[in-house]
């Protein structure tokens, strides 16, 4: 946290975004600065694709023109998050190491011409870039632009590498791993199929078998690959904290938050980035990724974090890419802020001439400073140093917290399951879901985190479970806790192996039931529950202490129970069978909520309005934000003040569609 | 039949599973024994992927685990049909010699993790696989256990092998066909897009060309494929024949039918053994099924079959795999029974913990033995056990039989095609359909086989048909059979050329008409036919002698004859120009077959219940079988004993919904 | 010009298809130019597909049997289209130099036993392909059937090949482009994504990048293929021109019209061809043909064009492949002669017995002589013969063009664009379509072309645009002209790289406005406009001097403009912010016709019937179509004589239900 305090006070609530000069000629640069004081920009991510710019040729490089950005910087008072450089590799060092490039599944390449198209386990990619961190942190120690670095990119944001290479660093891994073939296999279930390994050396990435890969196997390959590409960080972390003690460190999560396992990373990260790119055609876009702000506050315990891309309007990667409606990205960047960020930025300052993304919005559209666009970016600007005082506010610990694990995720996604339809992240939203419309604020946790703060444990999904986790939860439930889960939990041990003994068998006891069979729906199917239907699963529970909450009205498995509470030791343990559909969802989980005591952040609030409390030194300030379409009336707790329209304290607030109220305590 | 009637002996109607007691701990195996003994288990087919445990090490064997294996169901009275182990290369062959793993026609590698990744026309594959044969064989040949062998499995069951090696392979196999280069390329017409092959060296595997394989090609890459590996197949039959004469030798054929030419395999096989999957949200399941029942049936001429493999509940390797509703395991279990299986086998004994197929149901659920699916299968055990008198009992000659040819199926099914929509299965599904409904008896034949027994005969999209194949069906109808014939049949000759002089040039003079144009439909477009309508296909069709029973009421053909019949020598041809709906189709085969004089197995059976004879020493048992959800009455011709109920002998029975009754002369 | 000339005294009107007599026994040949001359043919292209067969062996050439082909030909009074073979090459070729193998992007093998499978940077295919044209022109120079040249076939109609060699060639290429690697770095963008090429030797074609390629580097790699492939052309028409400096040249284009930008092979060919195959199922096919035939009247100004291939009837490698209805394949043949077409060819002339393209119609199908097509195909041959004096006759120039541009089209169809469904084929069949409906003969123009003759000037799509293609547009419009351009148009260079200043940059003076920001549309999803509805896209347009003629009535820019006019100098230029549904784009088209003065060819023509011109030394001809399935009545300018008929001059024509009538002045 220490390190992260100068950014802070340099920064307040960073504004900016990717900032790509190399693209332009200089005299371009100067109207930058000037714009991007104009627009309250306070931090540039600057040099993240520069690597072919700053090193032209091997082992020579061409810093002066990167000098002169940090210098126009330094003078414009805007700080910088400098990049190391290193996620696209330039097309010399590709061509003199072809073996370095990623290969898919299938054995095809990815060939340069595009990003990210490094083996992370390739010894030369991770010497070079090594050397090139090196040679940046050294020129720019001390450089008075410099507030934060940001290695690499997105690291992950690519199909795992599965070349020769990674075969055999995943050969290495698997020996720490297992330390004997013996193991391996027992891990590995190679029984099966006629799998089993004499040596290390026989094994193989999850390529392209048939008809399925080795399902442990390809969970072994997902933890790996994260493994990989955290040694790539740290190998990077290591150089500058040796240069740059003093400079905080950082690495920006891909949007899909699936590659790897944040848990471990987020240790590593002297504060949490991440790129969050909401479709606006997707009606549920806020909902989502208000998970997703909910994971990133959480990874660090609540410590706030950086927005570090997102798109001012439109993207260009989307097979269609609608733009942001009017007034979304202010919202939406509020947003973020209402969920613990201490930074909102985008992808990018300029909008490219030329180029894969040229299309991508950015805060200075094509059009250049007269568009709407620039236009917004400047308003927001004003708005967030108006508010510069929440920067550093934790939010208060929610009541109700969402367990999340990515090996059980990446277990859960794998083949030959009952449903192809069961994903983590649809579970992950049908659960969070009813919690954002009830206004309800929600950690994440790990599965094996300490509950006992919490009103309310929301567990969807999960699939793959250590005994020891599972006694947690089952002993959070015991000394009192609320307990909702989904179906398909607990169902496999960290190697993928079933928990014998009646699904889900470690959370029988607690849940009250087993799973006598699995019923997955056809594609686009449901079946009736009182009021509503459930979609893509269903199963037969016998209760075995149990009460049927609900039960299913239609199909092979009518009459029997889809909803199930549990009373157990001082807590309550309830249990869906299905997925229910949205209404049907929120209306369980607020009676749940109602037993357990959990309320949302406001009381009252109108539909479609949700607010979010940080606490500054100087008391609990709220952001109440209005998806909706139509003004809202928002009750306050006290007399409060709006930062943002600096009106009169207030005991209610007024929004306009698509509005937004900062409000700090009176 | 001689070395199987030892089988019979032992294991009457034989029940049980695929047993792979290496994925467990030795303690459980006493239970696996015990628990057989309760489900009156009376085989189990063993050690099907088991190379990798019982040759660790190249020439390294390890067979004590698997001795007190056989050891112990020897003990119990349970017969081992003892797999041969040769359908997964264990990881130490394919990672010495990668060359002999399968590639597919676009160039990627099958990889190691899967199953059946090896290239039949590898000599590599051939010597390791024989060697390991010969071991097995000579270390259980007289184990008390061994009834039977099982070699390899499902051959066939993943794509063909299209790598340097089969090409070498596939250009003997062409000499040897084809004597000289310029009978080639006759056969492949290959003054076509100037492929002339100046010798065999050039020719390739049908990889990827653009924009389509030359067909002829294709075909003979099916035929070459299925010879290969038929080959393997009795390369280590040969051993086994040698090593252990008494003891009768089979392979499962997959349950897709298609890979390879079962005709030609079948009198290499001493009993005909299958694996039926349906899809338990397929509402034609058992009707589909019952065509593939039929087919095995009639490979060795009524010969009672094994049903190798099933699943009791729930497969994995659909997208969404529901379970067999409630009765139905039971049910379709007998409704094989009643096509002439010898028994009823699962996939698997006990419910895999770890690997691909761990949520593949089995006999032993991961429940336990406390599990409905247990119950269901203890109780089945007790029926077949009841009806053991039934074992080798065959089905009487049916009255109708439907033509199958490989070839033809291979060449309708390639490319550039009319219509991409007229696939053979369905094809053949569409013509058994009627008869199933009916509850009329089917049996398969060849194009070529003596069809002089059968009062109807049908053709579905024989596509392909030798000039002396077509005259054999001529001569059937003209010395007074009845033949029904879809659409697009009759057109190419065994090298895919077409028949000249007007289509379907061969069966022209049969049924009295000539087609002048295809009409194929649009996707999911049908034509209108009186009270109904056709799917898929219309055509022109020029009336040549017969006449139009139907014809077509909309479409471009309107007034068109749709269906035709022709009285033809003393027989009757009729005809279909596109594919009728079901309704339709069930009204046109009921007039046909009335006309021909075809009965149902039992007279007046209501909707949905299904009825099939085998004729004991003791007179003629039927198998009924409700598969609708109603109860329903059944009318017997005699007085009758329900074996199953064991009641007294009535002239009528009642059954359940999902009910079976298995009558045995009163 | 001149060369052609002799072509056209001895075919009229060519009629003919593909000859592949070597697919056929010698003792066929002899009814084939029977049934030929019966059927009125003039022209067979022969040996397209017959390197094999002249050349069985390296080196070797067997040309006996082709001689007696050819002596037939002449004797029968058939001219010969005669092919270089070159366009697949043989198996003794392929299997000495697989290097010379098609690779795809993802690197993917084309491999032999299709056709076309050659890189055409390939020096060992093109010293084969050039010594091959060397003996076939020597061989047959003089030969009294030779008529004209067919070089090579569909040249283009593969993927584009990503093989090394290609690699090669194509910095050889870029190298000659660009002349230094700083102007390829400039010209690609390359700064983006750190691209930056320190050397040319660095560069790869755009073969499987992730997320995406540098679209700048596709677009070059399009213009590379296409320069590649026209550089084989050359090679062998260099050769053809020196041994038979009198005969023309030419070789059909294939009929997506895309792979090569015809406007640079134009010069190159003595007489366009083209092969057109409109889907009988899709509705839109001859307004979409129509399209196809402008651009090739327009290829070379106006002269007359070789229809080189159609189907008789079906084709085979659709999914579904339904016949041309009665009558539609004379009417669409006569189609093409009233865009300018003076020769109507098949492929092909007899249907093949075996090989890929079996079912293929032709236009003497396996049924024989006495098939309906045959019958048909004969009729077709007398009337043609009868309109013999159409043959050389030039269109009127039209009121209408079209403007395009292969290079923009190219780059709009490129990845990671704000709407994948914006693709430049619809693009110009909406704008086409308005007019074809109305009767309106429209040209098609490069978009720097001489647009002073035109009184309306169409702009589907113009993605990329140079400044000065934009200032000729700008100038016509400017000098009186009407001109309509659709959405995303003007927004790159030839480089790709946007134009900035406000979308589209170099039209907004002539337009009076520009787009704030693109809001292309959902999957399917429209907008609303007065009495219809837009798709695909939307954008929010600034007025700056145009008038709103519609605006927008749903969705988030609902009260914007969706077109507009702008009176801009002398002339009016029109926008359309969206893709109007064909009847709202009927309805603007006739509007802005009437405002220009652009009539139809013949005034008052019933709904589905179209007409075009061709002036004759003796005077003006009408070409009149009923594509419709009622009988119309069109009135003529004058009294006219029905060369088909042979009626009585008259001043007007009945015409059946798909019924022609080719008027000639009485």
């Amino acid at each position: 946290m220490n390190r992260i305090a100068g950014l802070r006070d340099r920064a307040g609530i960073a504004y900016g975004g990717d900032y790509n000069p190399e693209q332009w000629p200089e005299e371009v640069w100067d109207e930058d600065v000037r714009l991007m004081r104009e627009a309250g920009v306070s931090l540039v991510s600057v040099g993240i694709f520069s690597w072919a710019s700053v090193e032209p040729r091997p082992g020579e490089y061409a810093f002066g023109w990167l000098d002169r950005v940090l210098d126009r910087l330094a003078d414009g008072g805007v700080a910088a998050c400098l990049a190391t450089m290193t996620a696209s590799p330039p097309p010399w060092l590709t061509a003199s190491h072809p073996e370095m490039l990623t290969v898919r599944a299938d054995g095809s390449t990815i060939t340069p011409g595009g990003r990210q198209h490094y083996c992370p386990s390739s010894p030369v990619y991770r010497e070079h870039a090594v050397r090139l961190a090196t040679q940046v942190a050294t020129r720019y120690a001390g450089h008075p632009a410099l507030a934060i670095w940001h290695v690499n990119n997105e690291y992950g944001n690519v199909v795992p590498c599965h070349c020769d290479v990674s075969a055999a660093a995943f050969r290495r891994w698997l020996a720490d791993r297992y330390g004997s073939v013996d193991e391996l296999n027992d891990a590995w279930s190679t029984r099966f199929w006629a799998q089993g390994y004499g040596s290390f050396d026989e094994v193989l990435p999850p390529r392209s078998p048939a008809p399925f890969t080795n399902p442990a196997q390809e969970l072994d390959y997902a933890r790996f690959t994260s493994d990989e590409l955290l040694a790539c960080y740290l190998a990077e972390k290591e150089v500058l904290d040796r240069i740059t003690p003093d400079v905080p460190v950082t690495t920006n999560f891909p949007p899909s938050l699936r590659p790897v396992d944040q848990w471990t990373w987020a240790p590593h990260l002297d504060v949490i980035a991440y790129d969050a790119y909401p479709d606006p055609l997707d009606p549920d876009a806020t909902a989502k990724i208000a998970f997703s702000y909910d994971v990133m506050r959480s990874l660090r315990d609540g410590q706030p974090w950086l927005l570090m891309e997102q798109a001012p309007g439109a993207v260009n990667w989307r097979p269609r890419n609608a733009p942001k409606p009017r007034g979304a990205m202010r919202l939406w960047s509020w947003q973020a802020v209402a969920h613990g960020a201490d930074a909102v930025m985008f992808f990018q300052w300029r909008q490219s001439r030329g180029g894969a993304e040229k299309f991508h919005s950015a805060m200075v559209p094509h059009g250049g400073p007269s568009t709407r666009i620039f236009g917004e970016v400047r308003r927001l600007g004003g708005e967030l140093t108006a508010a510069r005082a929440l920067a550093g506010a934790r939010a208060p610990r929610a009541d109700a917290a969402m367990v999340l694990d990515w090996p059980s995720w990446w277990a859960l996604d794998g083949p030959a399951h009952p449903s192809a339809d069961v994903r983590f992240l649809d579970a992950a939203w049908a659960c969070h879901r009813p919690l954002y419309d009830a206004g309800v604020a929600c950690d994440v946790v790990r599965p094996d985190a300490d509950l006992s703060g919490y009103r309310l444990v929301v567990v969807p999904n999960l699939y793959l479970t250590s005994e020891d986790a599972a006694r947690t939860l089952e002993r959070y439930v015991e000394e009192g806790g609320t307990l909702v889960m989904s179906f398909f939990s607990g169902i496999v041990d960290p190697c993928d192996r079933v928990h014998l003994g009646g699904y889900p068998a470690p959370f029988r006891r607690m849940l009250g039931l087993s799973v006598e069979e699995f019923h997955p729906l056809a594609e686009d199917a449901t079946v009736g529950l009182p009021g509503g239907s459930g979609s893509v699963w269903s199963e037969e529970v016998r209760l075995e202490g149990a009460e049927a909450v609900e039960r299913f009205t239609t199909g092979a498995l009518a009459g029997g129970p889809a909803v199930t509470r549990h009373r157990f030791g001082r807590g309550d343990a309830w249990y869906l069978a299905t997925r229910p559909d949205p209404a049907t969802m929120r209306r369980l989980f607020d009676r749940v909520r109602e037993a357990a005591g959990v309320a949302p952040v406001l009381p009252g609030l109108p539909g479609g309005v949700q607010a979010r409390a940080r606490d500054t030194e100087a008391g609990r300030w709220y952001v109440v934000l209005n998806h909706g379409t139509d003004p809202a009336d928002v009750a306050l707790p006290a007399a409060m003040r709006d930062v943002l329209t600096g009106a009169d304290p207030a005991t209610s607030v007024r929004l306009d569609p698509r509005g937004v109220a900062v409000l700090r305590p009176a």
